[in-house]
């Protein structure tokens, strides 16, 4: 019997992809609540029932907006559980980290999940098991990392997280940011917590 | 001349206070568009002519829950300079501060205003005028306490202001957040910094 296949077809890829990107911009530059199925299938360019062919409602495309951000975490920790000096690999990655979590489109979409999140209580489950996966992971990169326990790896991965998580709302509340400038006391508070 | 008096009469300061504290429910419920005047009348058991004798739209209502934030900020500001030992005064706070940008209505509140600035200039004007007011005196506080000049005194100064402001992410991406453990990691990410 046929296995059904492990990734969608390439066509079907690109146009759920296609979807994501303009609800991404719809979500960050309208809202949750302001950006409409039509408003989405206009941006992307094909009709509302394409979209419905793809996902069900807003809040679908918003698990996969999450879904596709948890990828990319866990793909970062990856490559740093393959390095050779994990300290090193998670300091020579903070540049691209100040990079990504200060783009503003970035920032906007991140703030608009999460204040979604804080009143819809399927945005917060969906938001709530990304993060539960990307904190384990991070955690336990972080346990390993250090060799001889402190017993506070949970907590210190949770600053790290608020570190980066923060960087959202600093693009957003300061447009005069430095962002080069910021490199080096985020690597010496990354430096104490991990 | 009778000159103005310089605060409002206490009366209609209650009732101000009254619709801050409406509104700001208000709009980490329902977000800034689902909150209407009509609904913030209500929640406040007030008229909407009464709101609107207080403010001519929700967008002033924001402009006054952000100032109302940025005295307590800077009421805590005056109260480290007037501290002995200011970084002390600073690793004491910490406790406040995690509890403060953790409660899940703050958090909320917080978030929804930070995604609404990323799409309304004027509610991005409000936000960045109250944030370049903290983060100027928050910066000459650390250039004062550190004494001798480290020249990264602004970056530092956004790193510890990204910390803070990344606890309201965590509190709602987290709900099993230990705030209590989170004090010694924070604390020593803050030792570093300042």
């Amino acid at each position: 019997m046929p296995q059904p296949t492990a990734t969608p077809e390439p066509r079907c890829e690109a146009r759920r992809r296609q979807i994501l990107a303009a609800a991404a911009v719809c979500f960050a530059r309208e809202g949750f609540h302001g950006a409409s199925i039509a408003k989405i299938s206009k941006a992307a360019e094909m009709s509302p029932g394409h979209i419905y062919h793809f996902f069900e409602n807003k809040e679908a495309i918003i698990a996969a907006l999450v879904e596709q951000k948890l990828e990319q975490s866990l793909s970062m920790v990856r490559q740093f559980e393959r390095a050779e000096d994990v300290h090193q690999a998670m300091q020579e990655r903070v540049d691209t980290g100040v990079n990504e979590r200060t783009d503003l489109d970035h920032a906007a979409l991140e703030l608009e999940i999460l204040a979604e999140a804080a009143r819809n209580p399927r945005v917060a489950a969906i938001v709530q098991a990304a993060d539960a996966a990307k904190r384990e992971r991070l955690c336990r990169l972080l346990a390993s990392a250090r060799g001889t326990p402190r017993g506070d790896e949970a907590a210190a991965t949770e600053i790290i997280m608020a570190l980066f998580d923060g960087l959202a709302s600093r693009a957003i509340s300061n447009p005069t940011l430095d962002r080069a400038a910021l490199l080096a006391p985020l690597q010496a508070a990354l430096r104490v917590l991990s």
